[in-house]
């Protein structure tokens, strides 16, 4: 028979693996409820699932601060696919399909790191009549995440979304025939209006040049860090 | 060193947040389940999903009661996709790529919501001979779920699953060209033999034509409720 | 109040409903790191995934062994899709998008079972110039996996990994127009230097034809098992 002593181990045990797992549902359902607030253009409430200092990064800008977020949802993105309204509206698409899940939550249960992937379906009907020159008319796009978390106050928060664009395909024409006319969000603000406080060191190129997104994880088999180039 | 008291209320608090994560999984796990078997038309099976009194809401149509859920499911699919045969059927696609999940357990775990989202690929080919005219030879569809689910002696079912059509674009032109031709499910049962019992008050709207589908779910960070109207 | 025998009984039920909560999260994460290298051509890290006696399936054909497992993924696979060449390679896509997982773990938790899908994005930009005439320009796939797992020291492992692929679609044809051109992976080796060891005693038909993919799992609901034919 266990003894009390044994017994307050194991459930001390207990409690802390259940916290993981709770831990990694949390981050799994912010980054799911990122994708739906995505799809209807709700920027206030993308905005508010980023910590305090969150930041985030798109065509190798980054956006540091809520108010650098803004720029990047409300006035780059939100401009661009519907003048600024909030959606859903007429004949403007931007599904964003979230999935793949692989989520590693830190020794101190403190910060997470999660990679995720994306199809987009983007662009308008052929009835709308108020659609932005940027737009195209239907494009698909992919991208992956490799994102970093953090709890406060109980809470988890994302702390760096890195958006990785890997291709786009205009659907009239498809990946083979397509070249991604996504350059690096350049130049920085404020020069630009809607650009970033700065740039990473080594922007990603896109479709179809490539860069690989490393894996923040450890191989789930041999333990070992994973990486583009095998050592 | 904790009292036997302590240890039960922390025993009693890990049962109860284990039987939550428990139940997500099982959820997730339905609905899961229910789109590999709309992929082949096991539509017994996808009856066998819901309580006794489940019901669907598709088209903007309610089906009440297994039998309505025969006439939306066996009728009304299974004729136009397959002439009532089980699938899989030579040259019949009917794939539902399910993700996405978010789900919410009640405080007292005996009911759920879950939100879900699905891309179809549907339509047939060349090579079929006995295909509907009502079947498009080859289309893309996408949609979203706000599902009601019940606990009944510990087994998870769907309560009531709200499929909400959100674009169709045919295959050859896309969305940008396409107008999604699937009106509410008019008129209603009996008058219509395909018919829902009754429609909901207010019908959804496709695509290019958009209805937002709102969250059952508070903002993950700020806790406030998500609704297509910001406050 | 409970008896402390209360208590440990207690435990030890949580102790083990929460170690089949972690093991569904770490086969999630296993198939899911599976799709990523897949992406990237990180055939190595694919095969580091099995267990040492593990095997795949695909187009019908048995791979078993670790050396068989680098026939099917570091000569076939990699050779066809970049001269070997660790990716991501300029002009080559093969994105895995994974999703929809139904896992079940053995009562005693040393095997386990998962259904997967995934959808291919697969193909070259007309950019490149070494591609193989075996490659597609651009072609969509669907498949599903129906696989094995084993628990080794505490790490799950594919124990059987079977790949069942359901269709390709030519990117400027669609599924309406395209016919499957992927025969069983015959002859075996080493008559063929790709081949597998064995053939499945039934190969399963491939697009416009179909062959159902069998769950290995009871009805979430009714507890009955689920098969193609219904009983």
């Amino acid at each position: 028979m266990q003894s009390i002593e044994e017994m307050q181990q194991i459930l001390a045990d207990v409690v802390e693996r259940l916290g993981r797992v709770e831990d990694e549902a949390a981050i799994r359902r912010l980054h799911h409820a990122y994708g739906y607030f995505l799809d209807y253009c709700w920027y206030d409430e993308v905005i508010d699932l980023f910590a305090a200092d969150g930041e985030a990064v798109f065509l190798s800008g980054v956006y540091r601060s809520k108010e650098s977020l803004g720029r990047l949802y409300k006035t780059f993105l939100g401009q661009t696919y519907t003048g600024g309204r909030r959606g859903p509206v007429h004949g403007f698409l931007a599904d964003h399909f979230q999935c793949q899940d692989v989520i590693t939550v830190a020794e101190d249960r403190r910060t997470a790191k999660g990679r995720f992937r994306a199809l987009l379906a983007l662009g308008s009907h052929e009835s709308r009549a108020d659609k932005s020159p940027l737009l195209p008319d239907q494009v698909y796009e992919a991208g992956l995440y490799e994102n970093d978390y953090v709890r406060e106050d109980g809470v988890w928060k994302i702390k760096r979304l890195e958006y990785a664009l890997q291709w786009q395909a205009l659907y009239d024409k498809g990946w083979s025939h397509t070249t991604t006319d996504l350059p690096p969000a350049v130049p920085v603000f404020p020069e630009s209006p809607i650009g970033p406080d700065y740039l990473l060191d080594a922007t990603r190129k896109v479709w179809p040049e490539r860069s690989p997104v490393d894996f923040h994880y450890a191989h789930p088999v041999t333990g070992r860090p994973i990486a583009a180039a095998r050592g």
